[in-house]
């Protein structure tokens, strides 16, 4: 029998090669997808789409995060246009503490089902500004599993893979990258001016693939 | 002006105490509220109304656990009624995740506010079997909040205390226990036969003191 694993999925470039990452070793894959009043929340229906066209099993954890004024949750901030990210900088798309909530939550579902390992597409190279996307926190949360005893390993196969290396890695395991979604603004085309746009398009132009997204 | 802290509070008899501690202690507390689908939810109106009576700032965090199979979610299932609990037994009460999913929105909350203090009503003597409720994972989470950076400490001031400890403590900050709600089945009387409402009963006869819900 296969082992069982979650997978935290946005049906972004980096949370979707993941999925692919980990389909390719040979897990049964059970999918974690978070509506937590984000803007671009037509990821949360792409990613629904994306899991079932997979035949895997997924659950999507509706939440809110009242308090949060992060751009992309709060409608009164715009989602900025950075030129550039400077490392250290945290930009205002930050949503404090969404990594340790969507863990949180797969530490549930892990413990339920008993699975024994947690993907998910963390990445500390092309966005290292973002508190808890640092080596030193994922290698915290490990910890915490440690002390709960529960035999939990967190997988973050792209953890130090540039954008760039990311996509070639995808490439290869044939992750159909035009169905994905990283556009921070949720509209019917991606904007090609947020971050999240910018860096999946210097990704792509550095690995010297065309986006199929943009096709 | 004073420090502000993030309380996790149930109006159960443990988060109360602490709350009440809190404010002993001069802090700005803001009360956090989980509506996740226990069956007792009528502990989150209690809460609100009791955050409301003391004039403070609170949010409820409605969400929902969907593979949850604990019994104090999943309506087939019963809430358990023990003569007595062993240690290393872990009840069918026990939510996987629950006081990490709880710590992760008190870590937003906090980021968010600037608030530098969580406290919570943890407890690992008189209930040690749940495996986040250990100081070991009380430890790994504060080591959590160092990687991300954020100065925020964890306080967990009855950790180490007996029920009948929480209770002279409380009784001692005049903690309206009369207002407080501890029974897993939320009907409109505390069952006196599920596990909470055996400690508490127990807490208070070992304290010598009646407990005034019960009057």
């Amino acid at each position: 029998m296969k082992q069982k694993a979650i997978v935290l999925f946005s049906s972004g470039l980096d949370s979707t090669t993941v999925l692919y990452y980990a389909m390719s070793k040979g897990y049964d894959c059970h999918c974690l997808i978070f509506d937590y009043g984000q803007k671009h929340n037509k990821e949360v229906e792409n990613a629904k789409k994306f899991a079932k066209s997979l035949k895997l099993n997924y659950h999507v954890v509706k939440t809110s995060i009242p308090w949060d004024m992060s751009s992309l949750i709060n409608k009164s901030k715009k989602i900025p246009e950075h030129k550039q990210i400077k490392e250290g900088f945290v930009p205002s798309t930050y949503v404090p503490g969404r990594n340790t909530i969507f863990l949180s939550y797969a530490i549930s579902y892990a413990e339920t089902i008993k699975a024994k390992k947690i993907f998910l597409g963390i990445n500390a190279v092309d966005f290292s500004s973002y508190p808890d996307c640092t080596p030193q926190y994922l290698k915290s949360m490990q910890q915490v599993m440690k002390s709960l005893k529960n035999g939990v390993e967190i997988c973050a196969p792209i953890e130090k893979y540039s954008k760039a290396q990311i996509i070639k890695l995808g490439t290869k395991l044939k992750v159909p990258y035009e169905k994905t979604w990283s556009c921070y603004n949720g509209k019917n085309k991606p904007c090609g001016k947020c971050d999240s746009c910018k860096l999946r398009a210097k990704g792509f132009k550095e690995a010297g693939i065309d986006d199929p997204a943009l096709k």
